[in-house]
């Protein structure tokens, strides 16, 4: 990498181990070999699932989301667990959050959702073809689920009634591929 | 709000204060009454902007992100000062990293980037119409800047060649600008 677009680790000093995240403290040198301090929030990854049943229909979740106040419209998604694969991930967060069980995913792009402090990577699929169970979030996951026209979710981004990343970036990709299911 | 759906504040500790985040661990009551901890990281909030040129062409922006390792495309973006509107703060940012001045800038949404752990909230913005000056990125910034093809940016979000959050949902929601320019 060109020595303008890089910057050296002088030193790292872990401020917090949290339950998602970790926090460090790093010395780096930039380009003009100058030092500053970084905050850097590192934090296991995360899957996004887009679920678009044989009606055409998004099927979303809603939830409280404690660092916003308030709650969200968001495509199912979920933390990497410790060695999980992305797509096993994805399998499991549908089934745990709307029942969603068997059918295609399919990977959609795979993004870091706010690279200027955190190394949150996500990876985001899309998923079709699959058979609705009863759904068993984890005992402290409360949600509601909501299923949206790929048309209304689209009118839902352009009025901010859908505000989050993940599900902003889920929906307009997955306008290409309607003509799957 | 649903009771079903919300988290009420039991206590609120501060654990770090940097010159991006402030991290905070803060005890919630469920919906079922039991009480959890849950990390949040505090963000000022930012804006990203989406310069589209009279050839058709979007501006972007190449710099090394600390968390990722990595140099990233990305729309010019930064972070809220004090006070600062957002759309004062898009001007700014635009003027900074690459040199554009006048023409107009239009609101195209308003996102949270994960809000599961931080409240970080990205008010997002396409520009068209302006010029092109020398740009002034602040002194410790370094970036290259790249020009791309909307049809181009379009097959850099599918490669992954395009891994910024803010940046694809830019690109993919000024599609239906095009016949503005």
């Amino acid at each position: 990498m060109e020595k303008k677009l890089f910057e050296k680790k002088i030193s790292s000093k872990k401020i917090f181990t949290g339950k998602i995240i970790e926090l460090y403290l790093d010395e780096v040198e930039l380009p003009n070999d100058k030092v500053v301090t970084r905050e850097k929030v590192k934090h296991p990854g995360a899957v996004g699932i887009v679920p678009l049943n044989r009606e055409g229909k998004i099927i979303l979740v809603k939830q409280f989301r404690y660092p916003t106040n308030s709650a969200l419209l968001e495509i199912p998604a979920g933390k990497l667990g410790k060695n999980e694969n992305a797509a096993d991930c994805a399998r499991r967060e549908l089934k745990e959050e709307i029942g969603a069980v068997g059918g295609k995913i399919i990977h959609l792009t795979t993004f870091y959702t706010s690279p200027g402090f955190c190394d949150e990577i996500l990876y985001l699929y899309l998923a079709i073809g699959f058979e609705r169970k009863e759904n068993n979030p984890d005992e402290d996951e409360f949600l509601d689920i909501v299923e949206l026209k790929m048309k209304d979710s689209l009118a839902y981004i352009n009025s901010g009634k859908i505000k989050d990343a993940k599900t902003i970036i889920g929906i307009l990709l997955s306008r290409d591929y309607l003509n799957l299911i």
